[in-house]
C-alpha cells in the first residue's frame, strides 16, 4: 500500500503543481448552460463538477470538495458527493474530503471507515459498501485529543490515506481559540502543531513526508512561519488564497527549502472564474471550464514565481 | 417559529425524562431478526432505528443520532438517516443531529442549511430539498471562533432550531487541549463556556435557557460543576453515561437548581441492551426494542433519584 504523502508528492513534482482545486459548488454560481440541462440540483451539481475536473485535471495533484456544500442539498448532494470522489479519481486525481470530522475514538473510528478506506469490493450493492467514499484523505479537528485523532491515523496507515489536522485556520476569528497564550508562552495553535508532529511520526513515507499533514491558512503567514518550523514533515494544506484573501507571496511561507510539503487550495477563484474581474472579459457562461483552467495555470504560475523569489 | 430550548423543556416537563437516545447503529451489535429480514444494510439500520423509537418515543424527549455511524455506511447510511430523522419528527420527538461540525463562516452557513432549516417545500422533488436534513438541532466544534458559530446561532433563531457547542467531551484525551492552562489562570474549556454564554445570550427563551447549548461529558463531574456556573442559561447535552463510565451522580452536577438545564444521553446501553448483563436474562434477540424500554426506564429511575437526592 503506497504512503498517502508519497502519492501527492509525486502528483505534485509530475505535473509540476501544488494547486488544488476546491469543489464547492454553490447553487447560485453554477452557469445556467449547465442548470438548464438538468432537473435535479444533485445532477446539475455532478455535471458542473466533471466539467471542472476535465478540464484541469492534468494541472493539478488534486480536488478538495467541501462536504458542507453537499450536505446542504441532502441526500442528491450525498450522491453527487459520491460520484465526484470517485470521478476524480478515475482521472488519476488525489480527493482530500474537506469534513473536518472529529469525535470520540469509537465514533472517529467510523468516520475513518466511511472516507479512507477502499469499499469493501464483497459487497455487491452499488453505493453499499463499508467505507463508501473512498477519499484519499481528510481534513480533522484536533479539539478532542490524541483518541480522536489515533483511529484517522491508524486507517491512513493501513490503507495509504492521509489526514490534514486543523491547526491555524484561515478565518477571522480563528484567533479567538487558537492564539490563546498558555501559561507555558506558547499558544494554542503551536501545541496544536507540536502534536500533529507527534502523532505523525509512523506514517513517513520515502520522500520524508508525513500522511499526517496539517491545515494552515494563507490568512496568517506570522503564524505559519512559526508552524512550518514545528511541523517540517508534515505537508500543510493551505485554504484561504484568493477569495479569502491570501496570496502567493502569503502562501510561500509554508513551503520547505526543497519547494514541497504544502498544497494550495482554491475554491471560488477557480470554480466561479468565469464570472471574476480578471476573466470575464474573455469567458463567459459557456466557456467556464476554460476560465477556470486559466486560473490555475495563473495560479501555479504566481506560486511557482513567489518560490522562485523565495528560494533564490 | 418556537425557540428550541422552549420545546425542549416542555418535552423534559411533560415526559417527565431527560434522557435522550443515542441513534448510533452497528452493525455489528443489530439483533438478527431485524438483519434477516432486509436485504440492504442502509433498510435494515432504518428498520431497527424505528423499533426503537417506537418503543420509547412515549419516555424521552429526543433522540440523537451520531453521523459518523451513518456516514460509514455510504449514501445508503445516509438514506437511513434522512428516514430516521424525519420518522423520529413524525413520533414528536426532537432530533439533536450529532455531528460536531465547523467550518469557516460561508461553510458553516451551508451546513447550518443542511441541518438546521427546514426544507424548501416548493422543491418537489423528495430527497431533494434544501435543508435536507431538517433536524432540530446539531452538536458543534469550537475551535474555528466566533465565524465559524454565528451562522448556525442565526439559523438557529430564524427556525427555531438548537445548537450544542463541544466545551468539554467525554473522552479519555479531551484533557489534551481542552484543560490547557491559559496565562490568565483559566483553561480553554473555561475560555469556550463564557464564550458559549456570550453567543448564547440572543436565543434566550421563555423559561430562561438559550438554544445555544454545550456538551459536556458525564466522565468529568469536576470540570462540569464549574462549567455549570459559567453557562447557567445553556442546556448541557451529557454523553458518556453507560459504556463510557458516567452515571447518574456524575451526570447530576450538569443540572441547575431547578432540576433543569441538561439532557443525558446513551447510546450503547439503550440500543443493545438486549445483550447487557443486567437484561439479558429477560430479553433476547427478539425482544431488543422491550429491554431498551427497560433500559430507559432504570436510567430515568437513577437519574431522577439522584437529583432529588442533590436538590433535597
Amino acid at each position: 500500500m503506497n504512503n498517502f504523502a508519497d502519492k501527492l508528492i509525486e502528483q505534485i513534482k509530475s505535473k509540476n503543481s501544488c494547486v488544488v482545486c476546491g469543489l464547492d459548488p454553490d447553487w447560485n454560481k453554477i452557469p445556467e448552460c449547465i442548470k438548464s440541462k438538468y432537473k435535479s440540483k444533485g445532477a446539475a451539481i455532478f455535471a458542473f463538477n466533471k466539467a471542472i475536473i476535465d478540464s484541469v485535471y492534468d494541472l493539478i495533484p488534486a480536488v478538495k470538495p467541501q462536504l458542507a456544500y453537499y450536505e446542504q442539498y441532502g441526500v442528491n448532494g450525498i450522491i453527487s458527493f459520491k460520484a465526484t470522489v470517485d470521478y476524480a479519481r478515475q482521472k488519476g486525481l488525489l480527493v482530500i474530503a474537506d469534513g473536518k470530522r472529529n469525535d470520540i475514538g469509537s465514533t472517529s473510528e467510523a468516520y475513518a471507515k466511511a472516507y479512507l478506506s477502499e469499499g469493501d469490493k464483497t459487497i455487491e450493492e452499488g453505493p453499499l459498501k463499508e467505507g463508501a467514499f473512498e477519499c484519499d484523505a481528510l481534513t480533522v479537528n484536533p479539539y478532542l485529543g490524541e483518541d480522536g485523532v489515533k483511529p484517522f491515523i491508524q486507517k491512513c496507515n493501513e490503507n495509504g490515506t492521509g489526514i490534514f489536522i486543523l491547526v491555524k485556520t484561515s478565518n477571522p476569528s480563528s484567533d479567538q481559540l487558537q492564539n490563546l497564550k498558555l501559561e507555558d508562552g506558547n499558544t494554542v495553535y503551536e501545541k496544536v502543531a507540536v502534536l500533529v508532529d507527534m502523532w505523525g511520526k509512523e506514517s513517513v513515507g520515502k520522500y520524508g513526508y508525513s500522511s499526517v499533514g496539517a491545515v494552515v491558512g494563507a490568512t496568517y503567514p506570522e503564524e505559519a512561519e512559526k508552524i512550518r518550523k514545528l511541523i517540517p514533515r508534515a505537508i500543510i494544506l493551505v485554504p484561504g488564497y484568493g477569495a479569502q484573501g491570501g496570496d502567493a507571496l502569503s502562501v510561500s511561507v509554508n513551503f520547505n527549502n526543497d519547494g514541497l510539503g504544502a498544497v494550495v487550495n482554491s475554491s471560488r477563484n477557480i470554480l466561479y472564474a468565469y464570472k471574476s474581474e480578471k476573466w470575464s472579459a474573455k469567458y463567459d457562461d459557456n466557456s467556464f471550464a476554460d476560465a477556470s483552467r486559466a486560473e490555475v495555470i495563473n495560479m501555479n504560475y504566481e506560486i511557482s514565481k513567489a518560490l522562485r523569489g523565495k528560494n533564490g
